[in-house]
């Protein structure tokens, strides 16, 4: 008969609580811990993937040593080695099957990868970036790419995902700049949150990170301490996560390296309890960062002992450590024996993992360790069509075209095209620092890269076939083209190992490796100039703003990404992204921020101008997009209102395009500073050549809301403008709004959200 | 009779309050607002000493227009416009006549001006600006200095002083960083303290500035808005005012232009009321920043009109209305009329102004407004030898000597020096942008500069006479001498009128004016080089740290700085400078502090490396110290108990000399993120050459505490160390402390100091 535990008509907290009560001290604490088979297996850099992890690692108990107590995770059964999937996911079936047999009560353990840009696994598919997906201002696609995301992960035994990132950019100088989706948080909510609902609705669970602050750095350093005030976290950095755990459904939020104001995230009761549990009703668990709790020993200087780290994450509300047993462990039996620490914060934690086990099927009677993907002996394929299809179109989405001067773009007409800069055949500046060749791989040249990954003079040599494209290693070789494509871009990598990625930060936004003076040299030739960036931040391009004949941006836009970045210099694709970082004019004055008030953006206070050289939502294309009867339903709302903005677009060129129309609110009288405009709502419009589509996007009154006190979130009544832009910097019409009635105080329920409607709309009478 | 205000006998609170209760709202008001004779009589350049003067100076009411109901301030009447100044303080007694005449109860107003490096004034000494009083480490000395700055003032009739500053250098990309003492909270305590003292001491009203937060900018720029949060503002940006309000007897407090995490100080009633007054008892003048208040309404958006600006201020506690009336006169008598705005909060600010007034004498029946230099039919002199002996010896004792390879320095021995450079014989580098030349004399190149200012290359060629020093324009010309002095330096200005001063903030700390590629050239040429420095803030000199010969720095050093620094190079001086502010190594990567705590320092984590070339403390000389017997008075004190730490310093050069001894504290482990050291005290301690001092240092317990949550400032027992060193970067003893008993919670009335002793000692062993 079925124990209590494994009975699937009960809830999973019911479940937990009846086999909770079956365990010792010790084997509560091994649920709340992890393994990591094959981190330390190797020397100095072999599968060297987190910080401090050689002084912190050594020493970690091996599977046999924990299993007579269970096992709460197993971490990277996939993504820390370079070993074929297929093999890799019978080995992860095998050490399940240890694990069941070898404890008292046969509870398999949650095995959690990394899935940023796709699943972090040799052969798998490698999507783009998150920056690349912000960049496509289109969701929907992202949470299909998340989907087919999960759906794999799944089919191999994987059941939580330590993805998306919800870091707000607030520095381009951070490393990890190309694991946000951008600068803006309603941008990153959305994008994010859609990111979650697909992992979610493959049965993985989500981890929202990096809870939070991280991405505010004193100086963008990776772990810098992080100097921020109440209100800008609330209305800046909490709102993706809000947006993620409320509409996404995740059931797992890791806690920050990073110090707030002097408060480690993982020792922050305030935020990991009062807020995300009490204020916001989370269930899930929440995990450390990798080697996150030993750094409040090690790092942060808010404990004397792995015992007294991990006292303290607990009670902050920390349920996981991870990547292996070093805190949670013996030195943590040790304070509970001692009563130093209550068992009942323990259990509190406890519970939240058995639950989340029962809710996964792990608990079941019928539970098998066995993957989908082999149970017909087959092998595994985690890269097959379906996937390279969806990366392709995430891909093509992403590209932004930033500038085309004298119609340059697209290259259909040029005779004789030079493909100029020394990562113009790499395939590094297409892949992130989470993929598995940039994360994993480089550590083992020798291994292939799993995936077809076609460089991008590959690619354009393929899209404009006959010879008309060549490589130019030199300026002088390109100097006789009729136009050059200059390809610069990063190399990411982990911990100064690339240009960009994890604790690969910058100084400044000049492009990296001199690639800035190839630029000079190439320029000065005379040669007609199209700059291609393959990079995982926005860097400064104003000293050739004047000069180049067009420019592009990608954010390293994985496997299929060359393709598409080609298919949009040769104008088979019409571009259709949109910056979600502006990318800068001059490479210092560092950070800054669309967001800022008024006294943050240019002026005569001072001679720093920090304002982009190409603004946050800028974006070209091959065609032209007028916007005409701009209005609102109404000159009026009430506090706890809402107004439809609503303009026709009219595709007035000759190709089919795509523009993404951007909603900004504009509050010129609050309690605070607040930003001259901040993105509300925006609408991704597909328009036939010709077309009009009349495109409604429904502004609820709470979008005003803001922060006026720790905790206290209000909307007042007055004076707003509601400002339709093409981007930040190109704003196309701006309508007053008046709010009316009393001051509300919002909470956790607030409307997050400005949905959209587009609608196929008659062609406005010529001459508007 | 006299009136009851007019009453000497009388405290000033009991004087203000009778005069108060004669008062229309409209005299009321009066008090409360400046004018600004001459700031808008001038073209476009003239006298634009503020940021956007000319956008809301517009229209300010005249002098006579104003007179009816009294006037309370006179903004700059020196400060504005090249006035000789005999004539000047004639025209100023012209003034208060008139204004005494034409009020009812012959109120005069009170006078103010800029003191930062001196007396703002035409023909006043200039004094080194803060960042080099900082690298003194003696505030006994600038305690004199603000006395004779004070005097000077005093007697043409000025009444109060907008200085010092007390913003904490947190960023030295921002343009005001001349005008700080550095980059830590104790010197900038200690050394701005001692300046109020002298300024008081000589009657004038001190005003602390700027309240608070100001240094913090984003990206160092200037206005721009404040990321930070209670904790930071707490430990690191608050205590100079602290103490500087509780020693120093400060009398006025000028709100920031800023905003703190989106709240603009001068809309503040928790910083201004709450803090200031009920938590620090604070009883004097609250004025805003030039214009403050309107840029609630202009900039920060707080506030839709001069009257709501208005209203917003006054409610937050801000008095005084500078430099000119506009939200405080017509605006707010309209709401207070209308009730909008209560009666009371106007009378509590006017009663503040007059019981100021009351106190400097200004109610006095017998007030003359006749200046004490003008009163035997003189002239005045603002720059007697006296002051002239002070602000050299102030210079003197701040020059730096960076680096001296090989013995290069001092000169006296080379035969054939050249001096490089394009300032080396500028007086531009020599002076802050707070000078008179530099603040209101750009704007007047036909005026003289008022007061004798040699150049470096000239004070240069009469400290080493004989032809020996030649000018070498080109690196060329430099390439056959003995050594090159290679001069580089900051021309300070206003608003992108120079390279350094309020509104000129840099990029990144690259030498400016491209002075880097001419030392580029210039070490090219094979000559040895010396480098000096005569700058408002650090750069980084990694890129040259291993081929310069010497390097020294001067923080513009005033009307005697380049004696002083010659003195250096020549070796008639031994230098005793120590950096008050880091000097970094590249020129990216900002911000960073040495306060950092190990999560900010260099580190694995990150590739950027963030720690200076030469660190905060930092400082050679001509003779060399050792530091022997350090000990502690005990092992253990109690949390609010003190413990003496306690070295023998020895001369063992053959020069007499000047060591600083600083004394840093280490905590490892505490509830938050701490920094690795914090300065909490230091000693100059000059020696004979052979002599030998011991030197004490008393740490109380209460210097161990920091905030752990707003306004909850604690002492916690647990083990601490205690490090002496020569630098943050050269530590020699580590002395463990444990710290026993109950926590503490620490108040206003906590210590602040670590008071110290230095007597003569017998030399220690030899063989030490």
């Amino acid at each position: 008969m079925d124990q209590p535990w494994q009975d699937a008509t009960r809830t999973p907290l019911a479940r937990a609580e009846a086999l909770l009560a079956e365990l010792t001290l010790e084997e509560k604490l091994a649920q709340l811990v992890s393994i990591w088979p094959g981190s330390d297996v190797g020397g100095e850099d072999d599968a060297e993937v987190a910080p401090l992890q050689h002084q912190i690692n050594n020493g970690q108990p091996d599977l046999a040593e924990l299993l007579p107590h269970g096992l709460g995770q197993l971490t990277r059964p996939f993504g820390t080695l370079p070993v074929d999937p297929t093999e890799k996911a019978k080995l992860l079936a095998e050490d399940q099957r240890r694990i069941v047999a070898a404890g008292r009560f046969g509870i398999p353990a949650l095995a959690h990868e990394e899935c940023l840009t796709g699943f972090t696994a040799w052969q798998a598919t490698i999507f783009p970036t998150p920056l690349a997906w912000g960049a496509t201002f289109h969701p929907e696609l992202v949470e299909r790419a998340a989907r087919l995301i999960g759906d794999s992960m799944r089919s191999v035994g994987i059941h939580q995902g330590l993805s998306p990132v919800l870091d707000v950019t607030r520095d381009p100088r951070w490393g990890r700049t190309e694991e946000t989706v951008g600068e803006d948080p309603y941008l990153v909510a959305t994008v994010a949150t859609a990111y979650v609902r697909g992992l979610e609705s493959a049965g993985i669970v989500a981890t929202l990170k990096h809870f939070v602050g991280y991405s505010a750095s004193q100086a963008a350093r990776n772990h810098a301490p992080v100097s921020l005030g109440p209100r800008e976290l609330a209305d800046v950095l909490l709102p993706p996560f809000e947006m993620a755990l409320r509409e996404g459904g995740a059931r797992s939020v890791m806690a920050a390296y990073n110090d707030v104001d002097g408060v480690p995230a993982t020792a922050d009761a305030d935020l990991l309890i009062r807020l995300l549990r009490e204020d916001w009703g989370f269930e899930g668990t929440v995990v450390s960062d990798y080697f996150g709790i030993s750094f409040l020993e090690v790092n942060h200087g808010v404990a004397g002992s792995p015992g007294e780290a991990a006292a303290v994450a607990l009670a902050a509300g920390v349920d996981v450590e991870l990547p292996a047993q070093r805190c949670y462990g013996p030195p943590l039996a040790e304070r509970v024996r001692s009563g130093e620490v209550p068992e009942e914060l323990v259990d509190r934690s406890v519970l939240r993992v058995l639950a989340q086990k029962a809710e996964l099927g792990l608990l079941d009677a019928d539970y098998s360790p066995e993957p989908a993907a082999l149970s017909d002996g087959g092998r595994v394929d985690l890269d097959p069509p379906a996937m390279r299809a969806v990366a392709r179109q995430l891909a093509e989405e992403s590209v932004v075209l930033l500038a085309n001067r004298d119609g340059a773009l697209p290259l259909a007409g040029a005779a004789r095209i030079a493909v100029a800069g020394p990562l113009a055949d790499d395939v590094a500046p297409l892949l992130g620092c989470y993929t598995f060749p940039r994360h994993v791989g480089v550590s083992h040249p020798e291994l292939p890269l799993g995936v077809e990954v076609p460089t991008l003079f590959e690619a354009l040599a393929a899209e404009l076939p006959g010879g008309r494209v060549t490589r130019a290693a030199t300026p002088a070789e390109a100097a006789g083209a009729d136009v050059c494509v200059a390809v610069v871009g990063d190399r990411s990598g982990l911990f100064g190992r690339g240009t960009s990625g994890e604790g690969c930060d910058a100084a400044d936004l000049e492009l990296p490796d001199e690639q800035g003076a190839f630029l000079d040299e190439l320029l000065a030739t005379g040669v007609p100039v199209v700059l291609v960036s393959l990079t995982g931040r926005p860097y400064a391009l104003g000293r050739w703003a004047d000069r180049l004949a067009g420019a592009v941006q990608a954010f390293f836009p994985g496997e299929e990404g060359a393709g598409a970045v080609a298919g949009v210099l040769s104008g088979r694709i019409n571009p259709a992204g949109r910056l979600p970082v502006g990318v800068p004019r001059n490479a210092g004055g560092q950070p800054w921020s669309y967001l800022a008030p008024p006294l943050g953006q240019a002026g005569e206070a001072s001679n720093i101008d920090p304002t982009p050289l190409f603004p946050f939502g800028h974006g070209l294309g091959y065609t032209t997009f007028a916007w005409n009867d701009a209005a609102l339903s109404a000159e009026t709302a009430s506090t706890d209102g809402e107004v439809t903005v609503s303009v026709t677009v009219t595709n007035t060129g000759e190709r089919d395009g795509t523009e993404v129309v951007q909603l900004y609110l504009h509050d010129p009288v609050a309690r605070t500073a607040r930003p001259v405009n901040r993105l509300v709502g925006y609408a991704r419009v597909p328009l036939a050549a010709g077309a009009s589509a009349r495109v409604g996007l429904t502004f609820p009154a709470d979008l005003a809301g803001y922060t006026v006190a720790p905790g206290r979130r209000i909307v007042e009544p007055g004076a707003l403008e509601l400002r339709l832009g093409a981007s930040v910097g190109d704003l196309r019409h701006a309508l007053p709004l008046t709010l009316t009635g009393p001051e509300r105080r919002l909470g956790h329920d607030r409307r997050m959200r400005c949905p959209v409607t587009v609608e196929p709309a008659p062609a406005p009478a010529p001459g508007r």
